[in-house]
Formats: structure tokens, sequence, C-alpha cells
């Protein structure tokens, strides 16, 4: 299983991170030399990434250079920039895989730049209306025969007023992620609602259970509550954009706080330093649980090829970890697995596709 | 100010908390001898709560009992309960408010309970069309003249869907709370959206958005992220309720995880023994942050006499809490400052009052 036949081929996005493009072209070099079933290709401004390129240790049979003369800046408006920049170095990567140069996108870029430049190039699954960003997130429960210390939640993205069908979509792609990244083959789905019972939430979420609970091929565990997200109670919770958006975003504060509570007891406390490295390890243990840098990527699903977005912040470990997530989707069957179980949809199935 | 003409009458629901009436009867008794500007009528079954009260010490002008031979179990179901149960303690309390015998409701019992107890028997502050559940929630930075270290989060209550003009509403009713409690002439007051920017959001988050920055009397402050709340960026922040309740049972499930990880190293690791005094004060200091019964109760916003819910698990210290701010409020002029403010909207003020 670990030598397929065909490498996976992935464009990476060099531009737009924290970082900087060395951390994106040394997990390339770095996978070039160590995974004989990866291809990449590094996008992004030759001038910049050439000369980091030259000076790595890589295996040119594995890694080659795109050069795009533009790139979309973190902290600028996503839709004008790709309108603009047509040699944007994420739309290259989308192109690459819509145009069938490559079978999967990583990028640590802008992740607005990134749904934009996907949902231009690539096509959706049929039967899928809305795509959707899933975020892996640390849970203190394990998931999975691998024993993974995190959960997906989807959608974290841009989806703020979402259908019954949208959810169901949702679960159905986060089922499939996660069968394949977790060797999971029966991850336990459930929708985020404001109480167990299957008539609590909004309307579409009630309908959303409705429809979940007579659906095959998933494992639905009914409604959970945000208490269960970090504890870890589902493989895959389902949620709208807008509620994902403040879901991530107090996961992130967790950590902060932690963080500045644990550093300030440094500054200020004399009498602490005695004990302070068994608190900081008590503070580590707790911070790997927030840690977004260990899990690699945040997928967007839905279409047909792998767009994984690793965090800005990602150091070349992160990203190495987000390739390996691309290349095992690009040979998985996720694509097909999601269309044969949207094809159940009632309403869908009779729908405009 | 701390001794005003009139004292504040409260009707004390015993019933139904986690840990039992002696916890009221308790509190109650304690604020007898120490308040000359509260009085308390306890409410509940006279067999269990009159020798309880027996056996206290408690100055009898200023603390009574009253009958109530039926109450309302937290696992049972409010609706039907309360249909059943015409002599339920947290009905009592709130009839009492609406004949005129008291000036303010609190209870430690059921909360679905409390909500549906006040939309029966009180009346609302004209121009309110939905009351909202407030939560008090520990944050990092500190709150108003006071320094208080949390901040007021609402609806958290039973609001799945709401208008433009109820978040409105939310936020001129959590901003004059705020100023009650807090003694803070201008609460900071912000939306919960999925970014900072005004359009960002669902429909009614905009609108609200847009209502907000041409009113007058709120310190209105924008949109704040789920990264904000534990941070403390603003001192009010409002939500739906359906969003209310994930974000409280997240700051919940975080106070778990903490605490579980905390236990987990004092079992296990036999070397962590040395510093764990050490690890424990720092746990402690993030559990401190939230911990729910430092901070007293969840105000029910909207009424026109106060109603607040303190935790189930409240012990007298926190009932006590609770009752103080309860005169507090009772004796404010929040209803008239609701009532002036949700009069500027331009829509309700065409409407059907």
């Amino acid at each position: 299983m670990d030598e397929p036949d065909k490498p996976a081929r992935i464009a990476l996005d060099c531009m737009g991170s924290d970082r900087g493009p060395q951390e994106l072209v040394a997990a390339a070099a770095h996978l070039s030399l160590r995974r004989e079933d990866i291809v990449i290709t590094v996008v992004g401004d030759g001038q910049v990434i050439g000369p980091l390129l030259d000076a790595s240790t890589y295996d040119p049979r594995r890694l080659s250079i795109r050069h795009s003369a533009q790139w979309v800046h973190p902290e600028e408006r996503s839709r004008e920039e790709l309108e603009r920049k047509e040699d944007a170095s994420i739309l290259v990567c989308c192109q690459m895989v819509a145009e069938g140069q490559a079978d999967a996108v990583v990028t640590a870029g802008s992740t607005g730049a990134a749904i934009l430049a996907a949902e231009r190039t690539l096509g959706r699954v049929p039967g899928v209306r809305r795509t959707a960003l899933a975020a892996v997130t640390p849970t203190e429960l394990r998931h999975g025969p691998k024993q993974d210390p995190f959960a997906l939640l989807l959608d974290v993205g841009s989806t703020v007023t979402v259908s019954a069908e949208d959810l169901v979509t949702f679960a159905v792609m986060g089922s499939a992620y996660a069968r394949i990244i977790s060797d999971n083959p029966r991850p336990r789905v459930a929708l985020l609602s404001n109480g167990a019972e299957s008539h609590k939430g909004p309307a579409e979420v009630v309908e959303a259970h409705a429809l979940l609970q007579n659906m095959e091929g998933i494992e639905f565990i009914g409604n959970v509550e945000g208490l269960d997200i970090l504890r870890g109670t589902a493989d895959v919770v389902v949620m709208d954009g807008f509620v994902g958006n403040v879901v991530l975003k107090m996961i992130e504060g967790f950590g902060e706080v932690v963080s500045d509570l644990a550093s300030d007891a440094h500054g200020r406390k004399f009498l602490w330093r005695l004990g302070l490295n068994m608190l900081s390890s008590g503070m580590k243990e707790i911070q790997s649980l927030l840690d977004w840098e260990s899990y690699g990527g945040a997928p967007l699903l839905g279409f047909t090829q792998p767009v994984i977005k690793a965090h800005g912040r990602s150091g070349s470990r992160a990203v190495a970890n987000a390739c390996k997530v691309a290349a095992k989707v690009a040979r998985s069957d996720m694509a097909a697995t999601v269309e044969r179980a949207v094809c159940q949809f009632p309403r869908q199935g009779q729908g405009t596709r």
C-alpha cells in the first residue's frame, strides 16, 4: 500500500505563508529524498524559490519548479487580488490540477484565495452544491484505529447560511475524508447543536438530523454539543461555516489564554520558578492539544481533486505532513464515495444536476 | 447609595438545585444578618426548608418562608412539568413578582423552567419582542472601573433564530445590565461574527451591525470573533441563542479538559509529584477563570423585573452573590433604560406595540 503504482503529483504553492517560502521548499526537498510515491512541483516566484531550491539537497526526479510572477498577499482582499493576478501562484497550482498536470494542491497562503482559486478552476464532485473547508482540531479522546488525537470539524469556511442538504453533504465529505486520513472504516459523524435531542437546533439542523438517520454508509451518532468538541466525542462534527468560524477561533483563544497565563507566571512570581519546569510540562501538554502545526492541513472538500490548506504559520514539518495527506487523498476513491453518498439525497436525487 | 430608602424584596426559589435547598436557605439566612437593604422570601417545600430555616441563625425581619408543595426537577421536561404543577416553587416566585409581593426572582433550578415561568407570569419591557438569557463568562482582560474578570454573553437561551432587531435588543439589554452590575458607565458592546468587517456574518448580524452603529447610548465597538470571547475584548458580546449555547458549552468543555489533564498528570507520573503543587496552582488559576460559581448568576433579560438564574451547582456564596445582583438590578432603572433604547429602532418604532 505504501508503494502504489503511480506517484501522486502535488502542486505546492510556496507563496503567501507567514514564515516564508523557505519552509515550503524545504518540505518539498525533504519529501523528494524520502518518498518515491510523491512528486512535487514547487510553484512561486522563481527569483525567490529558485535560489532556495539551488541551496537545498533534493532529488530532481521528484521535485521541479514552476515560475509564477504573482501571488496573493494574505492581508490583501483575495477576490480583487485574484481577479487582477492571473498568474498568482495559488491560481497556477489549481490550474495545473484542473488541466491534469497535477493531482492535488497544497498551500499555506490565504484561505480565501485558495477557496476562490479552487472554485474558479476545479470541478465539484457531481451532486455537491457547496464545498466546505474542514479543520483538523485536537481532542482529548483519541480517534480510530490509529488513535489520532484529533477530530474533523466542517464547515469552517464560507457557508454562512446552509440548507439541510448542505449539512448532510458536509457530513458525507467529512466522513469520507476521515476514513482516508485516519484509516478509520466507520468514522462517527455528529451534528453540532444546542442539545442531544433530534428536535434541537435551527430548522436546517433538525432536518439534516432526520436525513442522516436514514442514510446508509454513514455512522451518524446524532447531535453533539459544544462540550463535545474538545472532548472528542465524534470523529467528524458538522456545522455551518459561521458557527465553525466561531468554534475554531475559540479553540485558538483557549491556546492563547493558557500560554499567556504560563508566561505570566514565569515573569512575575519568583517562588514559582522552582516548579516552573513542571508547570511548563503541564502547559505544553495542553498546548500540544491546541497546536495546529502538528496536524498538517485543512482540506477544502467537495472538489474532484484534493486541495489542502496548511496553516499560515506552518513550518516545513507541517507542510510535509500536508503533502503526505494530499497524496493519500489523491490516491483514494474519495470523490466517487462522496458522489455515491450524495446521490442518496431524496431531494437532490431529482434535482438540477 | 448603599442605603436606599426601600429594601429590595427577593423571591428565592429554594428547590431543584444540584446541591439541595440547604445552600439556598443558608445564603438567605446569611444575607438577613448582614444586608438591611435586602428582604428575602424563601420559597419551597415547607417540610424541607422549614427545618433548615429553624436550624439557622437569621433575622426574621428580613427573611420569611412561603410554602409551595411542588417543584420542577431539573431532569424533567420543564414545559410539561410547569403545566401540571401550578404550585411549582419557580412559578410561585414569578407570581409573587408579577403580583407586586416581590421585586426580583433568584433560582438555582432548571433554566428552562425559569424561562417558561417568567414568560407565563411577568410582563416584558415595552418594545422587547424576545427576552434573552445572559451568561457571565470569565475573561483574561478585566472590565470596567471594578476590574471585573468577566464579560456578559447573550443570548445563551432559547432564541435559535433571531432577527436583526432581536440582536440589537440583546445589545441594549446587555449594555444596561453590565452598566449596573459592573458600575461601568459605558460598557463596550460587540456582535459576535466571523470577521471584524461590518459585512461579515449572516444577514441579521450585518443588519444589526448597521443599526447599532447609528444608535445612541451604546458603546458599540463592532464585530468580535471567537478569539475575543475568553480574551475579553468586549464587556458585552451579542449572539443568537444557538451560537451562545455552543460557545458556553465549549468554555465548559475547556475547563473539563484542563481539569482532566491536571488529575491525569497526578495519577500517572510519579516524578511530577515534586512539582505538583506548582502545577496545581497554574491549573487553579486557569480553572478560576473558568469557574462559574464565582460570578453569581445568569440574568434573564427583557422582563420588567429581574430574574436571576444561579448555576445549578451553586453553593451558598454563589446564591448570596446572585441575590445581591438581583437587589441591585431591582433598585436600578434598567427597565426604563431598555425601553428608551428599544424605542429608537426605526422599524419597531412604527411596529405593533
